[in-house]
C-alpha cells in the first residue's frame, strides 16, 4: 500500500491527499509536524534528506519526495494527467510555475501567517515581497483563467490540484482574491468535481489506514 | 522550425540550447534582452504573459513557457528523459528542486551580482538569504551525487540539464563550491558528455539560423 508522510495543514501534502481521494487509491497516512521538528529527526531524514512533506513511499521502500512529481507519478494513466505530449508539458508547464512563482510566496505568507506563533513578526520585511510576488501570480493565473474553465484543454487535470491547494487558503496568508473574480470561479469549479475533498479530510474517514509516528 | 525565445546569458534559457544542441535539432533562436526590457514589450506579453525566457514557439503559432516544461517537452522519445515512469518522476522531482529552493536563490544571486548593474547595492538585504538557500540545495545535490555519477540511474537526463544550467555559473553569484566536491565532480562530468556546448555557444555556428527582434 502507497504511504503518505504528510501535513494536515500543509498545502503541499493536501496536494497528494486530494488525488488519491479523487482516484478513489487506498492509502496510509502519516502525520509529520513540521511545527514540533518530526521533519528533522535522523529517521525522516534518512527517508527525505531535505526533510520536506509530503514524501511518497512506495512498496519496496522506494521514496519520492516534490508534491507535483508525486502528483505526476500518480495521476499517470489517469484522465487527471493527458496523453498528448503539448498537453502534458502544459501541466507541468502550471506546475513549474506554481513552485516557482506563485507557492514561495502565497505558501510562505500563510505559513508564517497563520501557522507560525509570531510568525508576522518573525518574517516582518518578507511580507511584503510575499504579497507582490503572490498577487502576480494570482493575476496571472485570472487572466488565463478569463477564458477557461481549468488550466489546460477545458477538464481538470493535476496542474488544476497543485493550484488549488495553495490559493483556496491563500486568505489565510493576507491575500485578498476580490480582484481575481476568474480565479474564484475556478475555485468553486474545483471544489465541485467528483470526488473533492478538503483540506480537513483524512482517509480512515473513507475506511482507509492511517497512523502517526 | 523550432523557435527559442532566449536571452544568451539566463541560465533558464541556457538549458534548452543545451538540450536542443544535444539532440541535434535546428532552431531559430530569437534574442530577448530583458535587461533592456524587450520582455515587457506588447508583442512578447502577448506570446507569453509572464515575461520570461526563455518561450517556445511550436510550428503552428503554439507557446510553451517554463524552462523545465520545455525540456521535458522536448526530450520526449529520447535517452535524456527514461521511459519508466519512477525514473521519470525522479527526473520531475529533482526539476522540481531546481525551479524550488535551487533557481530563486542561486539564479538570483547571479542575476543581481553579475548582470544588472549596481544590483548588489539594490538587493543587498536578499543576499543573505540567497546564499543560505542555495547553500542548502547545494549541499543536497552534494550528498545525493556522493554515490552517483547523475541525478537518475547512472545516466545524463534533462535532470541534469535543469541543474547544470546554473550551477556551472553559481561562483558568478558569489558561491564557493570548494565545500561540494561532488557537485564539481558531477560538473566536469555533465561537460564532458557528447554534444555538450557553453552558454556562449549559438546555433549559427552550427550552421543554424538566428535572429533578433
Amino acid at each position: 500500500m502507497l504511504r503518505i508522510y504528510s501535513m494536515q495543514s500543509s498545502g503541499n501534502a493536501y496536494k497528494v491527499r486530494l488525488l488519491l481521494a479523487k482516484l478513489g487509491h487506498e492509502f496510509q497516512l502519516v502525520d509529520i509536524d513540521l511545527l514540533r521538528g518530526e521533519n528533522r529527526t535522523p529517521d525522516f531524514l534518512m527517508k527525505n534528506p531535505e526533510g520536506r512533506v509530503p514524501l511518497l513511499e512506495l512498496p519496496g521502500g522506494r521514496f519520492l519526495p516534490e508534491s507535483n512529481a508525486i502528483l505526476f507519478y500518480l495521476a499517470e494513466g489517469t484522465p487527471l494527467l493527458p496523453d498528448a505530449p503539448l498537453a502534458r508539458a502544459e501541466v507541468l508547464r502550471w506546475m513549474f510555475f506554481e513552485q516557482h512563482s506563485h507557492e514561495p510566496a502565497i505558501a510562505a505568507a500563510r505559513f508564517w501567517l497563520k501557522l507560525v506563533r509570531g510568525g508576522r513578526e518573525l518574517r516582518t520585511h518578507d511580507i511584503d515581497r510575499w504579497l507582490e510576488e503572490g498577487y502576480a501570480a494570482l493575476g496571472v493565473m485570472d487572466r488565463h483563467l478569463q477564458r477557461r474553465p481549468f488550466f489546460i484543454d477545458g477538464t481538470m487535470t493535476i496542474a488544476d490540484i497543485a493550484l488549488y491547494a495553495h490559493t483556496h487558503v491563500a486568505h489565510e496568508g493576507d491575500f485578498d482574491l476580490a480582484a481575481f473574480p476568474a480565479v474564484r470561479g475556478w475555485l468553486a469549479r474545483v471544489a465541485n468535481e467528483p470526488g473533492h475533498v478538503d483540506m480537513d479530510w483524512r482517509p480512515q474517514l473513507a475506511g482507509q489506514m492511517v497512523s502517526t509516528v
